[in-house]
């Protein structure tokens, strides 16, 4: 599978996993709350896997005392799609081999005033190639003015390529990341991209690059400005409630989930984003 | 919807939820474990639900001592099948009528030595008719004898209607209870059944009526045994993991939570099943 834009593609990816590593365990370090004697800070275990049809991929965790849970991972996996899920991706109709690489990260904070998130870009390429991803926060309660920092930096990033980005970006992340038996959102959105092509890779792939650097940016600064602060029960509860509908939501709808339980990903990286703990009291 | 055989069958289902809350509540009232000063025997509530294509149902929870949630719900259900759903069902492709009864109970305990349970009988009919469900234990830490008298009770109500059932139903709960990307089972099974008509509707309804009353008869033998014996931090951590992966089975693989979303179901009665606490560390 040796093929340069690939192998560039991926070396990114490898390379925001562990920028965003290290500001993570930095957060954990400088962390001062009431926490602070009783755990000891994070830091990320690293494990390697193999996809029996070709390639695989590094789980990076983190139980720490700001991050409750964190997984980051990087894949990097190519074959043939099965037979019943050609038919679900583009360009794969007539040819079902694929190649496919990216980085995907979940948080489950431990204060329930410290919003979660979820960041993933990749790269997939059949018969055609694309680029697709974004980044969504759910906070458990809200601050306005975090909320709006979340969204100008998505604009911000967006705005650098295209006008016409962030409008429509933001838009499929408020539909995609919905739970209609709810009828509520999973959180506050942010932007969501998918089958990315304007033709010119260079471009799509520097797109990309800027919404991961987005997050580098714009989430340890949220994650600071809350972590040492002390909550209530009723706080954590709330959080925990919220926690279950997230569970719902990639359970049942995450197309980042099936597409890997369905490509014979590794289960145990897959479900990395499910919360330490969830409560449906 | 009035119907001779339909109202008998949903009587039946009525009655039974009847005598199962009033077991559970004898079993809240007869507790004697380490909690018994801290937390109020518990007590059904119940709540009326209707279904905007027509019918409804009745769910009753309790929040107890020894139960830490358990659901026992009823529905009438009947109307059109969506076209997407007609596919699916025995029957419903020339006529999109339906109407379905049935009972659905989920316990999750609150010692992880006391095993949680499923049980659910229901009528459907189409243009065809038929009876299903079954019923299948999860224990956290397992007890021979008690495997053995779940089984034995579950073979009993089978054999008294032929000797084949059993073997087949149990095969049919063992395959059928099993989580494909965990490469494990949800729990030990018992017995499961489907598009159950043999032509003889009285019969089938009778045979219907001995599984909820094998339930009746055995469950709770198998809380008293082991309710009032107290249990350690590892065995609650190790339950609350078994919970997470009841949330796993139930939001990707479970027909019946299925079959509820895609009815219009009521949100609340179907994702009653859903564990009080979970854990994914």
């Amino acid at each position: 599978m040796e093929n340069k834009y690939r192998t560039k593609h991926y070396q990114w990816f490898t390379k925001l996993r562990d920028d965003i590593c290290t500001a993570f365990e930095n957060i954990e370090k400088e962390y001062s709350g009431h926490l602070k004697d009783q755990i000891e800070p994070g830091e990320f275990e690293r494990k390697k896997w193999d996809r029996p049809g070709g390639g695989g991929g590094t789980m990076s965790v983190m139980r720490g005392r700001v991050f409750e849970k964190v997984g980051v991972n990087i894949s990097e996996v190519y074959g043939e799609f099965s037979e019943e899920f050609r038919k679900q991706i583009p360009g794969a109709e007539k040819d079902p081999k694929f190649y496919a690489c990216g980085i995907s990260l979940v948080s489950h904070m431990r204060s329930p005033i410290v919003p979660s998130v979820h960041m993933n870009t990749r790269f997939v390429e059949t018969t055609k190639w694309w680029f697709g991803g974004g980044m969504d926060l759910t906070p458990t309660i809200e601050f306005a003015e975090d909320n709006e920092l979340w969204h100008q930096r998505n604009k911000v990033a967006c705005d650098k390529h295209n006008p016409k980005f962030y409008p429509e970006f933001k838009e499929y992340c408020d539909r995609y990341f919905y739970l209609p038996h709810r009828k509520e959102a999973r959180g506050i959105g942010g932007t969501f991209f998918d089958y990315h092509n304007t033709g010119n890779m260079e471009e799509d792939f520097l797109f990309t690059r800027d919404i991961g650097k987005a997050f580098l940016e714009t989430y340890p600064e949220l994650v600071r400005r809350r972590m040492n602060e002390s909550w209530n029960d009723e706080q954590k509860e709330k959080q925990l409630i919220k926690r279950g509908r997230y569970a719902e939501f990639n359970l049942i709808y995450d197309r980042g989930t099936k597409f890997g339980l369905m490509t014979d990903g590794n289960t145990e990286a897959i479900l990395m984003s499910l919360p330490p703990e969830a409560k449906w009291p």
